[in-house]
């Protein structure tokens, strides 16, 4: 890899080496490097681009890096990972795509991953986005999570795109059985004539099972974000969903959730805010001696933190 | 009019006999009685079924009353009603539609009303839907409200739906000058399998304009409802929506907000939930000596006021 790639691999998965643990490294579209453990297996997958990624039932305290890095301009691809959690495990799984573009050609990474999550399992999910280069190709990124989630299994996820994505679309799907818990925190920020879809649909078919999903967003410039969330209550359960997002400049933002309760016993909540930084806000720290810039950078850094 | 038509009019206009005011009675599809002021006139559309409520500006303290009746089973009527409120008013318009079907076939009273409003007015606005007989023909309502809000205006609409109402789709649209503001109230009970759909659009067009959507509506038996509300805020504006449902017996509810800042200073805040009435409520209730029948109904009754 090069200087430009270990840059990308460092925002994207926070690795200035190579990590612990299992992981598959790819850049350009092929895999560069990976590493397996006793307890979880990468395959490369013989009918389509991508990997199985099979952990097995009592893997516990391990973890799983699978950053992809493009930066070759004008590099389109789509890629399948599959990952298949046993019972009983307790994971970190860090995915993540960087794009570096400097020539005038789009550069596209499609991802589809999909989790089979067995019981009593515990899987702390991370995904980052990231681009750069002073290209005119555009960085384009579009992930979609499929997950199921097993009986009493908990999935942490959080995504994080704050910085040179020119489009996303990104999906995330679930269906979680009798006590399964999800809970996902997604934090955008657009800029320049950005644009973001962010879709989410959660179906509680389990007893018991419950969701909640957190959305924070900042949209600068002429940028456009649009958020979708559906969560069907299909059972006794409870699901949450949050959308705050943060106007500045030219900027739009349209948030769409929506939620249906198909059983007596289902408890279902959403609440949505959109509006910019409060002027007090900003007025408190400028007579703490910022600039305004300064005070509104400080704030929108404190918001996706 | 008859017994059955007196008792409709009661329950959807509160009238028990001529209002004092301006009114227009329609029962079955015909005008039966009317009375204009000297500020308010009533006139009968030439080019479709109808009449034009015109009032002058300045008028104040004044009502309008202009109530449906329909006992005919079988009866279906697509009614136009436009408004012309003009500057400086402040007038209460009650409209609203009772149908009695004791027969097989299907009643039907379509209706759209249209308001044009002036500037600095006040319009409190109050629409009831009803229906009553055991026929096995439906009760379909289906009305749609357009506003118009001129300058420093203000709408205050209440919708009650609470009983009776087989099928009913209903849609407000409403586009608001500078310092407009409009709050709308809608109440709404279903059982049986009855069907509701609720549909709302505010436009924020006008610097310093807001809007108030609190939607509270009850499902019981196997009634479905879906509940709508788009808001744009397009200027320095607030907009605010809030849908709360409790869901009975074997029940659905879906709400699909949908809040769309394109301005900067644009405020948008959506909040649903839906879910059934907590059990320590009807528990705290019982204790006090209630059935558990009479204390849901007490909620319920609560919730709705």
């Amino acid at each position: 890899m090069d200087e430009i790639q270990k840059n990308l691999l460092e925002q994207v998965a926070g690795l200035h080496e190579m990590p612990a643990g299992a992981y598959n490294i790819r850049a350009d579209g092929k895999s560069v490097d990976r590493a397996t453990t006793a307890h979880i297996d990468i395959v490369t997958k013989t009918d389509k681009s991508g990997i199985d990624i099979i952990i097995k039932p009592g893997t516990r305290k391990e973890s799983v890096h699978i950053p992809v890095v493009l930066s070759q301009s004008g590099l389109t691809e789509m890629v399948y990972n599959d990952f298949y959690v046993g019972d009983d495990c307790d994971v970190t799984i860090v995915a993540g795509c960087g794009i570096h573009n400097s020539g005038d050609s789009d550069s596209r990474h499609d991802g589809l991953h999909s989790f089979y999550i067995g019981k009593n399992s515990h899987v702390k999910y991370v995904e980052k986005h990231y681009g750069t280069g002073g290209g005119r190709g555009g960085r384009i990124m579009n992930p979609e999570t499929k997950v199921e989630l097993g009986e009493n299994s908990f999935m942490e996820m959080e995504t994080v795109q704050i910085k040179g994505v020119d489009s996303t679309k990104r999906f995330t799907g679930a269906k979680l059985a009798d006590g399964a818990r999800l809970v996902v925190t997604e934090k955008l920020m657009t800029h320049g004539s950005q644009t973001a879809e962010t879709s989410f649909q959660v179906d509680l078919e389990g007893a018991e099972s419950s969701a909640n999903i957190i959305s924070r967003s900042v949209a600068r410039d002429d940028s456009r974000q649009i958020f979708y969330s559906k969560i069907n209550g299909n059972n006794r359960c409870k699901g949450h969903s949050e959308c705050d997002g943060i106007i500045m400049d030219s900027a739009k933002i349209s948030a769409v959730p929506e939620i249906t309760a198909n059983h007596l016993d289902a408890e279902l909540i959403h609440e949505a805010a959109i509006g910019k930084i409060a002027g007090d806000q900003i007025i408190k720290l400028m007579t703490l001696g910022l600039t305004e810039a300064e005070a509104e950078a400080q704030i929108v850094n404190g918001f996706l933190k």
